[in-house]
């Protein structure tokens, strides 16, 4: 069997992204992704994505010497190695991005978790290909035979102030109306039947008017509402009251688990994270309080895929519901996010996912979603092909463009706010 | 790749076993197991084995069918595929066997998956016969190159009263002197540097005694006492602070959360559980209250190796630490404890094994004990192969031996007390 880990290369590239709104300001023109391949002795070639700040590329350049020569059976290893060979800087990256927690909090573990799940993901790819097994198949098979993934709808600017960003078709998208047509489009090109409003951008009536116009444009559609942690409990109280029954689920509506259990406790509303329950030390807390009542799993956060299925079954244990959280990525870990979904039986929502806004990709034939679904692949491993041509010129951009290596998403909305600035408490 | 089912193969024998004594009586001369097969159309056999009684028994025969046709990649369907097609009967079950509880409380999808484990494990030998790779590389990987196991010392009579039992040269152990010799014996044969004793048969003092006496006789060796449950709080209370700092921990004082929550609060004492946890629904309530420190994990009651995995997730989320219980086993029992230990980082408690009682087996190269530790093998599937020879002779007694196919602790020790009676409360 063809499992011995001759090569490993680590590249990371930019990728397009539109003028999308959150709590922390505007999405870069373009945000960086790391691409992980691992190359076994018999050629065979797996590959893995993951967050690509200079942190997890520097934690990503310190692992690959240390995972070459071994197996790519022995994922389970990765956490071991890592913690032994891999120094990280949580500082650089708390100060360089993500002020407004989106990732929740920071640890050297958590980062290490986030660059070793792509390699796990590119070893299970690599170990696919060399059993003639899709991935599911090594996670104990598929349970059903497509994934389902809900429309991510974001306020937007027609275009980013930054000069030279890349253009859209979409439009802006700031106000109810905006957020419907943006939706449509969404239901007509991918079929999504069930919608997810990326909020903390406008005051909270504003973005509940909108999640009533989805609720009136598509009556029966599960709708979801995530702002980022921007409101105060008090807020959060008041909007959940507002939207209960419109909502399928409130997402992170306030920050820290303290907040979120005083959310949940005065509501009915099943409450989201994937702010306050990032790590496996943050679980035990939030679950005896119930402060939330499902998770959105991350497989590049937790570390991989066997640890989604963990989180999954801790999840179940408790008796809390679990979905996928998605952040800007193509089409590798789409498709990993597929097959480890495929093997879950208690996911009962719709995953997330912000494919649809990429334009790049690094895989020869990119995905496409049908009826909101993808499809679970039974070729072998992953069942994408990388495209050297692409992920060259985007490496290439990476190259070309030190300012955009660390995503901040502060900078493009200081081009048109001078005074803009993080969020530390909620906004609302 | 070579992964279709084309057979199944179940078949029930019985395996000597000495008279060892428990809270609920004393081991039957001969115990029921069940051995799985599975054959791929390539011809590659898995095998899995699990509790004989007629229950399981019956359940295996109902999802023999189910999983003919299906593929050796697909056992996270198992538990979908017998819940649709294998009915259970639980009152058969509970009334024969068991009165004690020493399998935890029973629930038809409980019983599913004790049958489900041996489909499981017989799955994962095949699909590591096929890939080439050992059962642990389809697990992620092992972290360790051996597992270490701990001395199961019991109280035991000479021979069993039942006319014909089967002899051996253990002789009798019924006070501290003669379980000394006997964990002398484990230590010189096999080399455990651990033991665990099983207790709930004579009164608690006498039992403490017998810990004291192998805590002189094995200065730093971590021991455990086990009375199934027998005690009382009150006597469990006294018992934990009489032993503290002599015992690793406290397996099982009193039966039931609640009481095992009251032990805990009490004393300082670790306390394990093979009884209360048992079944994932049993978890968030025996964990919240703070009810057990260690769950003692068996990969037949809840459902196969990758839910020993994630049973293990579950209690590393919530600071509970995890180790292996046993029941009567042969060599495939051990072999896949074995491959799944291999693969969790934090089992940090030497593993239970009655292994070294049964001198049956069913496999060619029976296991030996080095250092107390069985080597991770890393030869395609579990490593071992079916003695087809002596799987013919002890189904062979099976068929003959129609009054032993369901355990019953009890009736033994009626033959020499003839009032004996389960204890539904605690007796000490």
């Amino acid at each position: 069997m063809d499992t011995k880990i001759a090569d490993v290369r680590v590249t990371p590239i930019l990728i397009a992204d539109p003028a999308l709104l959150n709590v922390q300001g505007v999405h870069q023109p373009y945000t960086p992704r790391l691409i992980v391949e691992v190359v076994t002795e018999g050629g065979l070639v797996g590959v893995g994505e993951t967050l690509g700040d200079s942190t997890y590329v520097n934690i990503a350049r310190q692992l690959s010497p240390i995972v070459r020569g071994r197996s790519t059976t022995e994922s389970n290893l990765l956490p071991a190695l890592a913690a032994a060979g891999a120094d990280v800087d949580v500082d650089a990256l708390s100060s360089a991005t993500d002020t407004a927690g989106f990732r929740g909090a920071q640890t050297e573990d958590k980062l290490r978790l986030s660059v070793i799940s792509a390699f796990e993901v590119a070893m299970f790819d690599a170990l696919g290909k060399a059993t003639g097994l899709p991935v599911h198949a090594l996670l104990g098979g598929k349970v059903r035979d497509s994934v389902e993934y809900s429309g991510y709808l974001f306020y937007k600017w027609a275009e980013h102030p930054q000069a030279g960003a890349p253009g859209d078709d979409w439009g802006a998208a700031l106000d109810p109306a905006g957020i419907v047509e943006q939706a449509r489009r969404f239901r007509r090109d991918c079929g999504f039947t069930s919608f997810k409003l990326k909020g903390g951008v406008f005051p909270p009536d504003e973005e509940a008017a909108a999640v009533r116009a989805l609720a009136e444009e598509f009556p029966g559609s599960p709708l979801r509402l995530d702002p980022n942690g921007g409101w105060t409990v008090h807020t959060s109280v008041a909007v959940a009251r507002e939207l209960d029954g419109v909502l399928e689920y409130l997402e992170d509506p306030t920050n820290g688990t303290p907040g979120m259990a005083e959310v949940a406790a005065a509501t009915g509303m099943p409450l989201a994270t994937n702010m306050c329950v990032t790590r496996v030390d943050e679980i035990q807390e939030a679950f005896t309080r119930g402060a939330v009542q499902v998770v959105l799993s991350d497989h590049h956060f937790w570390g991989g895929l066997q640890r989604t299925r963990e989180l999954a079954a801790i999840c179940g244990a408790f008796g809390v519901g679990v979905s996928m959280h998605s952040n800007t990525h193509l089409g590798i870990s789409l498709a990993a996010m597929t097959q480890v979904a495929a093997t879950i039986p208690h996911i009962g929502y719709a995953c997330d996912s912000h494919r649809p806004w990429q334009t790049d990709d690094v895989i020869t034939a990119p995905h496409r979603f049908t009826d909101g679904r993808i499809e679970v692949t039974d070729v072998p491993g992953l069942g994408v092909e990388l495209d050297r041509d692409q992920l060259a010129r985007l490496h290439e951009r990476w190259e070309r463009m030190p300012d955009m290596r660390d995503r901040d998403d502060e900078k493009g909305m200081r081009l048109v706010d001078p005074d803009w600035r993080p969020h530390g408490s909620p906004r609302w």
